[in-house]
Protein backbone atom coordinates (compact mmCIF):
# COMPACT_ATOMS: atom_id res chain seq x y z
CA UNK A 1 0.00 0.00 0.00
CA UNK A 2 2.62 2.65 1.07
CA UNK A 3 4.72 1.23 -2.30
CA UNK A 4 1.74 2.23 -4.35
CA UNK A 5 0.92 5.69 -2.92
CA UNK A 6 4.62 6.24 -3.32
CA UNK A 7 4.41 5.40 -6.81
CA UNK A 8 1.32 7.42 -6.95
CA UNK A 9 3.05 10.39 -5.91
CA UNK A 10 6.32 9.54 -7.73
CA UNK A 11 4.05 10.04 -11.22
CA UNK A 12 2.45 13.17 -9.49
CA UNK A 13 5.71 14.59 -9.04
CA UNK A 14 6.78 13.58 -11.88
CA UNK A 15 3.36 15.02 -13.92
CA UNK A 16 3.55 18.34 -12.15
CA UNK A 17 7.24 18.99 -13.05
CA UNK A 18 6.44 18.57 -16.72
CA UNK A 19 3.96 20.65 -16.63
CA UNK A 20 5.65 23.33 -15.26
CA UNK A 21 8.10 25.83 -17.03
CA UNK A 22 10.89 24.33 -18.44
CA UNK A 23 14.04 25.50 -16.05
CA UNK A 24 17.68 24.96 -15.83
CA UNK A 25 18.60 21.92 -13.60
CA UNK A 26 14.82 20.57 -13.54
CA UNK A 27 15.53 17.03 -14.94
CA UNK A 28 18.22 16.82 -11.71
CA UNK A 29 16.79 18.40 -8.76
CA UNK A 30 14.18 15.77 -8.29
CA UNK A 31 13.72 15.12 -4.54
CA UNK A 32 14.69 11.99 -2.97
CA UNK A 33 13.86 10.29 -0.38
CA UNK A 34 16.41 10.32 2.21
CA UNK A 35 17.90 6.44 2.55
CA UNK A 36 16.93 4.47 5.66
CA UNK A 37 19.15 1.96 7.94
CA UNK A 38 16.47 0.20 7.69
CA UNK A 39 16.56 -0.83 3.93
CA UNK A 40 13.45 -2.20 4.09
CA UNK A 41 14.20 -4.79 6.69
CA UNK A 42 12.01 -3.68 9.30
CA UNK A 43 11.73 0.28 10.10
CA UNK A 44 9.90 -0.38 13.44
CA UNK A 45 13.65 -1.63 14.40
CA UNK A 46 16.41 0.29 15.90
CA UNK A 47 19.36 -0.53 13.16
CA UNK A 48 23.09 -0.15 14.18
CA UNK A 49 24.74 1.86 11.33
CA UNK A 50 27.95 0.36 11.92
CA UNK A 51 29.51 -2.93 13.26
CA UNK A 52 31.78 -0.74 15.92
CA UNK A 53 28.44 0.44 16.92
CA UNK A 54 26.53 -2.61 16.95
CA UNK A 55 29.25 -4.22 19.27
CA UNK A 56 29.14 -1.06 21.37
CA UNK A 57 24.98 -1.81 22.04
CA UNK A 58 25.76 -5.18 22.35
CA UNK A 59 28.46 -4.78 24.82
CA UNK A 60 26.13 -2.12 26.90
CA UNK A 61 22.98 -4.20 26.95
CA UNK A 62 24.82 -7.60 26.80
CA UNK A 63 22.42 -8.19 23.90
CA UNK A 64 23.36 -10.51 21.39
CA UNK A 65 24.02 -9.24 17.66
CA UNK A 66 22.59 -10.44 14.65
CA UNK A 67 24.70 -9.29 11.44
CA UNK A 68 22.45 -9.70 8.26
CA UNK A 69 24.43 -9.29 4.75
CA UNK A 70 22.62 -9.06 2.01
CA UNK A 71 22.91 -7.51 -1.55
CA UNK A 72 19.85 -4.84 -3.34
CA UNK A 73 20.10 -6.74 -6.17
CA UNK A 74 20.02 -10.20 -4.81
CA UNK A 75 16.80 -11.68 -5.84
CA UNK A 76 17.53 -13.71 -2.33
CA UNK A 77 18.35 -11.49 -0.30
CA UNK A 78 15.17 -9.57 -1.20
CA UNK A 79 12.74 -12.68 -0.69
CA UNK A 80 14.44 -13.21 2.77
CA UNK A 81 13.85 -9.28 3.62
CA UNK A 82 10.81 -9.61 2.97
CA UNK A 83 9.94 -12.79 5.01
CA UNK A 84 11.57 -11.27 7.86
CA UNK A 85 9.97 -8.01 7.45
CA UNK A 86 6.53 -9.21 8.06
CA UNK A 87 7.32 -11.73 10.15
CA UNK A 88 6.01 -10.43 13.69
CA UNK A 89 7.81 -13.28 15.82
CA UNK A 90 11.10 -12.32 14.36
CA UNK A 91 10.49 -8.60 14.29
CA UNK A 92 9.37 -8.59 17.73
CA UNK A 93 12.46 -10.38 19.13
CA UNK A 94 14.48 -8.61 17.33
CA UNK A 95 13.25 -5.52 18.62
CA UNK A 96 13.40 -6.48 22.27
CA UNK A 97 16.05 -9.16 22.56
CA UNK A 98 18.55 -8.07 20.14
CA UNK A 99 21.02 -5.73 18.87
CA UNK A 100 20.19 -5.23 14.77
CA UNK A 101 22.73 -4.76 11.96
CA UNK A 102 22.26 -5.18 8.14
CA UNK A 103 24.95 -5.12 6.14
CA UNK A 104 25.44 -4.49 1.64
CA UNK A 105 29.49 -4.60 2.37
CA UNK A 106 31.56 -6.75 3.92
CA UNK A 107 33.96 -5.88 6.75
CA UNK A 108 37.35 -5.99 7.75
CA UNK A 109 36.79 -8.49 9.95
CA UNK A 110 36.83 -12.19 9.17
CA UNK A 111 34.87 -13.78 11.71
CA UNK A 112 32.08 -12.70 10.45
CA UNK A 113 32.45 -14.73 7.24
CA UNK A 114 33.43 -18.43 8.73
CA UNK A 115 32.30 -20.25 5.46
CA UNK A 116 32.85 -17.36 3.06
CA UNK A 117 30.97 -14.08 1.47
CA UNK A 118 27.67 -15.02 0.31
CA UNK A 119 24.45 -12.96 0.54
CA UNK A 120 21.73 -13.11 2.39
CA UNK A 121 23.76 -14.55 5.25
CA UNK A 122 22.98 -13.93 9.04
CA UNK A 123 25.39 -14.57 11.63
CA UNK A 124 24.84 -14.10 15.64
CA UNK A 125 27.64 -12.23 17.86
CA UNK A 126 27.38 -12.47 21.90
CA UNK A 127 27.90 -9.71 23.62
CA UNK A 128 31.02 -11.01 24.96
CA UNK A 129 32.43 -10.76 21.26
CA UNK A 130 32.57 -14.24 20.15
CA UNK A 131 30.63 -14.78 17.10
CA UNK A 132 28.38 -17.89 17.74
CA UNK A 133 29.48 -19.84 14.97
CA UNK A 134 27.56 -22.59 16.25
CA UNK A 135 24.03 -20.99 15.00
CA UNK A 136 23.74 -22.14 11.38
CA UNK A 137 20.75 -22.77 9.08
CA UNK A 138 20.09 -25.77 7.38
CA UNK A 139 22.69 -25.80 4.57
CA UNK A 140 25.96 -27.40 4.72
CA UNK A 141 27.65 -25.30 1.69
CA UNK A 142 26.59 -21.53 2.82
CA UNK A 143 25.68 -22.49 6.82
CA UNK A 144 24.23 -19.11 7.78
CA UNK A 145 22.45 -18.39 4.67
CA UNK A 146 18.73 -18.87 5.17
CA UNK A 147 15.58 -19.08 2.55
CA UNK A 148 12.40 -17.77 2.85
CA UNK A 149 10.80 -21.34 3.75
CA UNK A 150 13.48 -21.43 6.64
CA UNK A 151 11.94 -18.65 9.04
CA UNK A 152 10.91 -20.90 11.48
CA UNK A 153 14.35 -21.68 11.70
CA UNK A 154 15.64 -18.29 11.95
CA UNK A 155 13.30 -17.45 15.22
CA UNK A 156 14.81 -21.01 16.95
CA UNK A 157 18.45 -19.70 15.85
CA UNK A 158 17.35 -16.15 17.71
CA UNK A 159 16.17 -17.83 20.96
CA UNK A 160 19.51 -19.73 20.67
CA UNK A 161 21.58 -16.67 20.64
CA UNK A 162 19.62 -15.09 23.75
CA UNK A 163 21.33 -18.19 26.17
CA UNK A 164 24.55 -15.97 25.92
CA UNK A 165 27.54 -17.29 26.25
CA UNK A 166 28.36 -16.20 29.99
CA UNK A 167 30.93 -18.47 30.60
CA UNK A 168 33.02 -16.17 28.21
CA UNK A 169 32.35 -12.86 30.31
CA UNK B 1 8.19 23.58 10.21
CA UNK B 2 8.61 19.99 9.72
CA UNK B 3 9.84 20.01 13.80
CA UNK B 4 6.34 21.33 14.93
CA UNK B 5 4.31 19.65 12.82
CA UNK B 6 6.23 16.39 14.25
CA UNK B 7 5.78 17.89 17.82
CA UNK B 8 2.31 18.30 17.28
CA UNK B 9 1.25 14.94 15.73
CA UNK B 10 3.16 13.33 18.60
CA UNK B 11 1.51 14.94 21.27
CA UNK B 12 -2.05 13.94 19.44
CA UNK B 13 -0.31 10.78 19.50
CA UNK B 14 0.11 11.18 23.10
CA UNK B 15 -3.36 12.40 24.11
CA UNK B 16 -5.21 9.96 21.71
CA UNK B 17 -3.32 6.71 23.10
CA UNK B 18 -3.90 8.32 26.71
CA UNK B 19 -7.82 8.21 25.83
CA UNK B 20 -7.94 5.47 24.36
CA UNK B 21 -8.89 1.81 26.26
CA UNK B 22 -6.02 0.93 28.13
CA UNK B 23 -4.12 -1.76 26.56
CA UNK B 24 -1.30 -4.21 27.26
CA UNK B 25 1.71 -2.57 25.43
CA UNK B 26 -0.06 0.55 24.24
CA UNK B 27 2.76 2.92 25.87
CA UNK B 28 5.31 0.52 24.12
CA UNK B 29 3.71 0.52 20.90
CA UNK B 30 4.09 3.72 19.25
CA UNK B 31 5.58 4.16 15.54
CA UNK B 32 8.84 5.01 15.38
CA UNK B 33 9.91 7.23 12.86
CA UNK B 34 12.62 5.25 10.40
CA UNK B 35 15.98 6.02 11.02
CA UNK B 36 17.61 8.11 7.64
CA UNK B 37 21.45 7.26 7.34
CA UNK B 38 21.41 11.48 6.27
CA UNK B 39 20.98 11.94 9.92
CA UNK B 40 20.10 15.36 9.87
CA UNK B 41 23.62 16.10 7.67
CA UNK B 42 21.61 16.43 3.91
CA UNK B 43 18.80 14.49 3.45
CA UNK B 44 19.26 15.13 -0.40
CA UNK B 45 22.45 13.62 -0.41
CA UNK B 46 23.35 10.06 -1.29
CA UNK B 47 25.11 8.52 1.96
CA UNK B 48 27.08 5.80 2.65
CA UNK B 49 26.59 3.64 5.64
CA UNK B 50 29.99 2.08 6.61
CA UNK B 51 33.67 3.61 5.98
CA UNK B 52 34.03 0.10 3.61
CA UNK B 53 31.32 0.96 1.69
CA UNK B 54 32.22 4.60 1.39
CA UNK B 55 35.61 3.18 0.49
CA UNK B 56 34.49 1.30 -2.81
CA UNK B 57 32.15 3.78 -3.80
CA UNK B 58 35.28 6.53 -4.00
CA UNK B 59 37.36 4.33 -5.73
CA UNK B 60 34.97 3.02 -8.49
CA UNK B 61 33.70 6.50 -9.12
CA UNK B 62 37.63 8.21 -8.76
CA UNK B 63 35.97 10.65 -6.11
CA UNK B 64 37.31 12.06 -2.91
CA UNK B 65 35.56 10.66 0.59
CA UNK B 66 34.53 13.28 2.91
CA UNK B 67 34.21 11.05 6.50
CA UNK B 68 32.38 13.39 8.97
CA UNK B 69 32.44 12.29 12.63
CA UNK B 70 29.72 13.47 14.72
CA UNK B 71 27.16 13.22 18.04
CA UNK B 72 24.12 13.64 18.78
CA UNK B 73 24.80 14.84 21.99
CA UNK B 74 27.27 16.96 20.95
CA UNK B 75 26.43 21.04 20.23
CA UNK B 76 29.50 21.65 18.42
CA UNK B 77 28.37 18.85 16.26
CA UNK B 78 24.37 19.66 16.06
CA UNK B 79 25.51 23.98 14.80
CA UNK B 80 28.18 22.13 12.45
CA UNK B 81 25.65 19.88 11.17
CA UNK B 82 23.07 22.82 10.45
CA UNK B 83 25.26 24.90 8.94
CA UNK B 84 26.42 21.79 6.69
CA UNK B 85 22.87 21.14 5.97
CA UNK B 86 21.73 24.30 5.11
CA UNK B 87 24.73 25.75 3.06
CA UNK B 88 23.62 25.13 -0.63
CA UNK B 89 27.50 24.93 -2.10
CA UNK B 90 28.72 22.65 0.29
CA UNK B 91 25.66 20.31 -0.79
CA UNK B 92 26.35 20.83 -4.15
CA UNK B 93 29.55 19.72 -4.52
CA UNK B 94 29.75 17.30 -1.55
CA UNK B 95 26.09 15.72 -3.89
CA UNK B 96 28.55 16.34 -7.45
CA UNK B 97 32.03 15.60 -6.47
CA UNK B 98 32.13 13.74 -3.27
CA UNK B 99 31.48 10.28 -1.58
CA UNK B 100 29.99 11.38 1.68
CA UNK B 101 30.04 9.30 4.89
CA UNK B 102 28.75 10.50 8.71
CA UNK B 103 29.56 8.62 11.47
CA UNK B 104 28.90 8.19 15.22
CA UNK B 105 30.52 5.82 16.18
CA UNK B 106 35.00 5.94 15.35
CA UNK B 107 36.13 2.99 12.96
CA UNK B 108 39.24 0.37 14.05
CA UNK B 109 41.58 2.25 11.06
CA UNK B 110 43.73 4.67 13.14
CA UNK B 111 44.52 6.78 9.54
CA UNK B 112 40.83 8.37 10.52
CA UNK B 113 42.21 10.11 13.54
CA UNK B 114 45.34 11.68 12.87
CA UNK B 115 45.36 14.09 16.08
CA UNK B 116 42.82 11.88 17.78
CA UNK B 117 39.18 11.40 18.55
CA UNK B 118 36.67 14.07 18.42
CA UNK B 119 33.77 15.31 17.60
CA UNK B 120 33.04 17.49 15.07
CA UNK B 121 35.92 16.19 13.04
CA UNK B 122 35.57 16.10 9.19
CA UNK B 123 38.35 14.06 7.21
CA UNK B 124 39.38 13.84 3.78
CA UNK B 125 40.27 10.49 1.90
CA UNK B 126 41.46 10.21 -1.97
CA UNK B 127 40.38 8.05 -3.85
CA UNK B 128 43.71 6.34 -3.77
CA UNK B 129 42.89 5.08 -0.47
CA UNK B 130 44.98 7.92 1.38
CA UNK B 131 43.53 9.80 4.10
CA UNK B 132 44.45 13.71 3.17
CA UNK B 133 45.90 14.52 7.00
CA UNK B 134 47.39 17.91 4.95
CA UNK B 135 43.75 19.20 4.77
CA UNK B 136 42.83 20.71 7.78
CA UNK B 137 40.75 23.49 9.99
CA UNK B 138 41.97 26.12 11.54
CA UNK B 139 42.91 24.99 15.12
CA UNK B 140 45.81 23.74 15.88
CA UNK B 141 45.24 21.47 18.53
CA UNK B 142 42.53 20.31 16.60
CA UNK B 143 43.40 20.21 13.06
CA UNK B 144 40.21 18.30 11.58
CA UNK B 145 37.58 20.37 13.86
CA UNK B 146 35.23 23.16 11.71
CA UNK B 147 32.77 25.87 13.87
CA UNK B 148 30.10 26.60 12.06
CA UNK B 149 31.92 30.16 11.37
CA UNK B 150 34.44 27.79 9.17
CA UNK B 151 31.96 26.85 6.34
CA UNK B 152 34.01 28.72 3.82
CA UNK B 153 36.94 27.24 4.80
CA UNK B 154 35.59 23.91 4.99
CA UNK B 155 34.07 24.42 1.08
CA UNK B 156 37.71 25.05 0.52
CA UNK B 157 38.74 22.53 1.78
CA UNK B 158 36.60 20.19 -0.51
CA UNK B 159 37.81 21.73 -3.18
CA UNK B 160 41.08 20.89 -2.23
CA UNK B 161 40.09 17.42 -1.68
CA UNK B 162 39.27 17.50 -5.65
CA UNK B 163 42.35 17.98 -6.28
CA UNK B 164 43.07 14.04 -6.45
CA UNK B 165 46.93 12.53 -5.83
CA UNK B 166 46.69 11.56 -9.33
CA UNK B 167 50.59 10.34 -8.54
CA UNK B 168 49.20 7.92 -6.09
CA UNK B 169 47.09 6.05 -8.33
Amino acid sequence: MAKVLLSVFLVLVAVSSSLGKPEKNTVKKEKRIPQTLSRGWGDQLIWAQTYEEALFWARKGNKPLMVIFHLEDCPHSQSMKKVFAEDKEIQRVADEDMIVLNLMYETTDKHLSPDGQYVPRIIFVDPSMTVRADITGRYANRMYAYEPTDAKLLLSNMQKAKKLLKTEL
